[in-house]
């Protein structure tokens, strides 16, 4: 079984996700048999290093997953809903990186510390969750796992990199139009992000909520299998490249403690604690970055409420928020020879 | 009555705030018969402007407050510890911008839109709050009188303005450094503030909250007068100049809907509603730097509790937050004959 590897295909290689997945394949010593490199028409000639080797990106069309077995998206929804059905066709597993699918009931939507069991027996597309959602519900499964949770409110502080390189480019022009004293421009973001932030983080809908914030409502919801659980959400971009932040602050079902809760996470899968606040201890986003792990500390009870706790929980967006979470996922895929 | 003017000191006036507390005396028009510069001995030799021309910085002594009516205090709270009594023996009345007598009951804690009363009828030493505090309490006064508020979940956005000047050069220097591949080196914070952040504002208490989030709990309490109020905050650094961020969630006594909260808040003293949001139009700092308006936008019902209610909250943190702050209780002041 050890031998065994797999032909994988990377759909959107060159964004800032998909890239990075090529790069977490290598890093954790994915099987790779076979690695092709899918992208738009425009990103043909481009080529990406893989294990010492540049491979070339190839374009994506509905021809691209013969004999491939695991493809992991990571190219927008658009994409995901027209190529993922072709590739799950074609005898692929797709781990699916955008919104496209993780709502649809059909679809099991897994961080794998959390609920791998959803996996089930024969996925065929499986979607990663919001970058946001993944953090907060590492952090917290252990919690609902000892004493449920009520109610979640949350406020995020979500680096620029989770728009994508284009951003990542926006922020590096601005502060460098800035200290050069040139006229800030804009092409990315409704406001400036240098040293600036703002609430809005995907379209506002009717009820006053982002798109991103309630995805951390819904996505929740379905990963713990708790409807009852609530949720409020206020997702804020802030002028950081690599890691989000997130206040939490919970209701939990029965009484626990905070050292408790220390206690269970300190045992928890991917989750670090990070708490010695008298020492200047607390998860950063600057620390998290290049990391797998979820960081949780300021861990703390709320006094303000009944069985209340706040905590602070910090992991980088891009590694576990999505390509080092679709790659563990296919880990399992594998494990479970599933693929 | 509108001739008269009063001989005014500015206590620690080469400070980020203290600096800010003369312009907007200048720029308010506050009656000024004599201005007097006050810092410590490090600052003589220096002079600064108002109104065209340029006054010495004198040194902070005992005998300083002889003849003056009025004294701006920010200098810290050992400073004002030991001078604001010697102020007030001598007749000057003290606005007083350090932490140092806040939670004192005799003292009032003042905000002119929310409860000038309190200023009573010879007051000697005020406290002007907490950044973070007023703006928070100008945002929910209206709302505590329309309906009563139970509870408050806050987690701030604060710039680096309010640790004061060596901490915006802290940010400038580090993005500088970043840019040009020095190391970055740190010497007012325990973390990079250049693209990161850190929930760490004020020493941390044997509670697991700093003293700054404690402020928030114990001013917004003493500014409401009501110790029922409950208030679990979370306060962040980010990298931003000047203009603190607030998301704050609420839980009211009585239902309202966020309508009508819209409209009482644009009706309220010092608010302005920037509550367009799919105009992209919502409170951001860079907006609110330079103002003396605390903005209030991203009103909704928040349906994971009863009453619930979030929003997003915005001030120039050293202007409406302190400088500005301190100058309108002063305003009160003379115009109640108070000085």
């Amino acid at each position: 079984m050890a031998e065994k590897s797999f032909r994988v295909a990377v759909v959107g290689a060159t964004g800032a996700v998909g890239n990075l997945m090529i790069q977490v394949l290598e890093e954790r010593s994915f099987p790779v048999g076979e690695l092709k490199l899918l992208a738009s028409a425009r990103s043909i000639g481009k080529s990406l290093p893989y294990k010492g080797r540049m491979l070339p990106v190839e374009e994506l069309t509905e021809k691209s997953f013969r004999g491939v077995q695991l493809a992991l998206f990571s190219a927008g929804s658009g994409v995901s809903r027209k190529f993922a059905p072709i590739a799950a066709e074609a005898g692929c597993v797709v781990v699916d990186n955008s919104s496209a699918f993780r709502m649809d009931p059909r679809i099991p939507l897994v961080v794998p510390e959390v609920n791998a069991h959803a996996l089930g027996d024969h996925p065929t597309i499986i979607a990663n969750p919001n970058c946001s959602t993944i953090q907060m519900v590492v952090a917290l499964k252990p919690i609902q796992d000892a004493v449920g949770i009520r109610r979640i409110v949350v406020t995020t502080f979500q680096a620029v990199s989770g728009t994508g390189k284009r951003a990542i480019e926006e922020l590096r022009r601005q502060v460098a139009d800035l200290s050069e004293g040139r006229e800030v421009t804009r092409e990315v973001y409704p406001h400036q992000i240098a040293f600036n932030c703002f609430p809005h983080i995907g379209a506002f809908l009717d009820n006053g909520f982002t798109e991103e914030e309630m995805k951390m409502v819904n996505e929740t919801r379905k990963i713990f299998e708790d409807p009852e659980i609530q949720v409020c959400a206020t997702t804020v971009r802030v002028p950081v490249y690599f890691g989000h932040s997130e206040s939490v602050n919970i209701e939990t079902r029965a009484p626990i403690s905070a050292e408790r809760v220390r206690e269970i996470l300190s045992g928890a899968p991917g989750v670090i604690v990070v708490d010695d606040p008298g020492q200047h201890r607390y998860p950063v986003p600057l620390q998290a970055a290049g990391t797998d792990d979820t960081l949780v500390g300021r861990i703390r009870m709320d006094p303000s409420v009944e069985n209340g706790l706040a905590m602070w929980v910090v992991a980088d967006n891009i590694r576990k928020g999505a390509a080092s979470n679709a790659v563990q996922i296919a880990e399992i895929l594998a494990a479970r020879n599933l693929i």
